[in-house]
């Protein structure tokens, strides 16, 4: 028997609540759950509730943390911060505390410096999303095979750790432990780069005088790489400025990488490009292959062996001190 | 009655072989269609052959030409020259050629200064394809409701030009006349730099050290946004050494959008950060809208009325006298 907050109804926490229902009491090693939801606009609150996302709706932050085991906030990260001082006071010692922000850096600090240690904190990222936001866009299915990285806190007990991954394993996830400064530096990478792209491809293209003739002849291409500008602009925004250092590297890497292609073409190196493009497809391909869930019109999340990726290699293969503020497991 | 030679069994090449032979003869404008296809590689000839998307297969050039009313020349832009210089002596009097080419301005020039005056050359250029190449990838329904360019060369008949917009209408698709210089203007913002941002993302990460520990946690937005990249690397790079100043041009404004971001990210510029998302969100929103049939998940090509796109604004709102090569109908 576990009761779970969920801070804000937005498209993450409205899934996690989705997820967490439709699970099978019986086979949950959290047991019995209740889920209360609460978001500061009511609307999205009772639109969770009409999903069947929360068992309970709260008028109040504090009314839903009250006796939560669990609290899960699910605020943009800008928002964080304010949850945390509201938390100190008002959620339970002994309660369980973790978030699914898209940058984890600033979330441990904040922790750290605001959590009182009669709280335990485990950062969380589901590596799952849509372009699409709000309660509307949630679905239950949408963390299944989704690879979601834990940051514990340096103080976290090792039972609010298998808490959350309790909690993760019931939404049909995989459990991807992660220090924070690298979780940030790979997700600016692989996460907050295409969606810098995906914008940038939008902007450089609809600023300029032909748009208008040339927006018609846009097909398929401009479709699936322009998908990302369509996501919530203030979280793209949040993310962006928590995780400055590791998005400008590869911003200059990008910048290098155009500037080379730029000089190529001017000098007609056939033979450097036809290899960049060659590398590209090829390295595309592997990747595709190592995520068989992952290839498009083969989306069968459910067939994905379980045992495929429990524990990277991650923490085998390195030699670091784990770092000040989060360990390895 | 029409004999078609297709020279090139591609994607595209097979792909229109298989769009034109399932049409209705009887509503086709073309008449009774018959459709003969060649590759220097026999066994594509033969995979398309397999796939119904041709009669008869043809030993040579020569042979496959010979009494073609219609060739469509749908081999990668850096052969076409080649194929052109072949044509001269090998195609009959009268005959039509048409390319499929995603660059123009090369093409139109080419066939300026090597096809007779006793054929007709119109430049095309269907606005559709996919990352998988060749043959087996081809599918009869590419082009259905898709933008067809064309640029007539300027000593085009007007039966001749009635030809190929019969083809195109065969095929499901919309003709879109437009000037070479500006196609190659145009598709270089909408259609070249999409897969050079997508194959940048892949080369970018993936030649970073920690490409191995980051791989694992790239999910659908990396994969999306690196669609492009699993492109015909030798297509890429044709298309890139047809098309240098109009791709230069957006490689720098792509380059100036990412410096832009950078200052923004060192000096936390919130307001102009979220100001560039939401206004590239807009527009993605606006851009789908104008494409009913482009929004992912409502691939319902069929329904899109045909009216839709007929003839776009470009030359009605334009006062430029025609080019020297292409002119407007």
């Amino acid at each position: 028997m576990i009761r779970i907050a969920i801070v804000g109804m937005g498209l993450i926490g409205t899934s996690l609540g989705m997820a967490l229902r439709t699970a099978n009491e019986r086979e949950s090693p959290l047991g019995k759950i209740t889920v209360v939801g609460f978001d500061p606009d009511r609307r999205r609150t009772g639109e969770a509730r009409g999903r069947l996302a929360i068992d309970q709706e709260s008028n109040s932050l504090a009314e839903a943390v009250r006796d939560a085991n669990l609290i899960i906030v699910a605020v943009p990260v800008q928002a964080i911060q304010e949850i945390f001082r509201s938390l100190a006071t008002l959620a339970s010692p002994g309660a369980v505390v973790t978030d699914v922000a898209s940058t984890k850096s600033f979330v441990m600090d904040w922790a750290r410096d605001l959590l009182p240690t009669t709280i335990d904190f485990i950062g969380g990222h589901p590596m799952a999303g849509r372009e699409q936001s709000g309660p509307a866009a949630a679905d239950p299915n949408l963390f299944r095979n989704a690879l979601y990285c834990l940051c514990p806190s340096t103080n976290a007990s090792e039972q609010s750790i298998a808490i959350v991954e309790a909690l993760v394993q019931q939404i049909g996830a995989k459990v991807y432990y992660v220090d924070s400064v690298e979780h940030d530096a790979y997700v600016a990478a692989v996460s907050h780069l295409p969606f810098l792209l995906s914008a940038g491809l939008v902007e450089v293209t609809s600023r300029s005088p032909g748009w208008r003739e040339m927006s018609p002849l846009a097909a398929t291409g401009f479709r699936d790489i322009s998908r990302l500008a369509s996501g919530d602009p203030e979280m793209h925004r949040d993310i962006c400025l928590t995780n400055v250092p590791a998005l400008t590297r590869w911003i200059n890497d990008t910048v290098s990488y155009l500037l080379d292609v730029r000089e190529w073409l001017e000098q007609g190196r056939e033979a450097e490009i036809l290899e960049m493009f060659r590398h590209a497809q090829e390295v595309r391909e592997e990747w595709l292959e190592s995520k068989p869930h992952m290839r498009p019109g083969e989306s069968d999340f459910e067939n994905l062996s379980s045992t495929q990726i429990e524990r990277p290699s991650l923490f085998g293969r390195r030699n670091r001190p784990p770092s000040d503020r989060d360990r390895r497991r």
